[in-house]
């Protein structure tokens, strides 16, 4: 699915039609939506279980209403979470995870139990860097 | 870490001092190291092997270099890569996975080849949403 040859291409040994590496494969968005600033949050918030739009908002410390709209409809989209309208009064509307979006949550969340262990090494990492660098200039 | 109390530290379960849910953990801004725009394919670019600048602007389609530098960047800052000056003439400045970016980008890799694998489904459903978007349109 890809129109332009990247050494990427050649280099990485594995046959596959998509390839995020290069520039116009159509995998590249979808690879931000579900790691990008908030979708990978959402993803990881719905992990337990189904939640309301309101619900999910709290869940995600720091998302604003407009974010939040904007990644649930993208991750929606493309086949990651499902939105669905309980027909009481008022219609209650319930986002949860698909198959595809949970498995995808379980490779995010040990993504995230890993970084969240290695932090501590992280932060020492930067320290010492940003030492380095004031000692420098 | 965090100074703020959200619902997602009672609905965690776990107990990690660092919670990427919460605002303002500062795992937050690592987690988009990793995983944004650039930063996730620099990792996997430099899965295979280490590489200076250009090569792996090569290997990385449609990144500026300016986009480039910042990401390489925050990742040496983290501690997920490492920079060396080679002292030849003119130096060969090299940048290569630490164990932790290995670890990282072996995590990375897994997410990215089980998202290149389900797109023909994300595809199907990016289609099908829009069709369905269009006829209530």
């Amino acid at each position: 699915m890809d129109t332009q040859q990247t050494p990427a291409d050649a280099d990485a040994g594995e046959d596959f039609a998509f390839d995020v590496l290069a520039q116009r494969c159509p995998s590249r968005p979808v690879l931000e939506h579900i790691t990008g600033r908030w979708g990978s949050l959402v993803l990881i918030a719905l992990r337990e279980k189904p939640a309301r739009f309101n619900e999910l908002r709290r869940r995600v410390g720091g998302v604003s209403e407009k974010m939040l709209a904007q990644g649930l409809h993208a991750l929606e989209r493309d086949g990651f979470v499902a939105r669905e309208v309980h027909s009481t009064i008022p219609p209650r509307v319930e986002y949860s995870l698909t198959p595809l979006g949970s498995q995808t949550a379980e490779m995010l969340w040990e993504l995230i139990m890993h970084l969240e262990y290695a932090m501590p090494h992280v932060l020492r990492s930067q320290q010492s860097y940003d030492a380095a660098a004031s000692a420098e200039a």
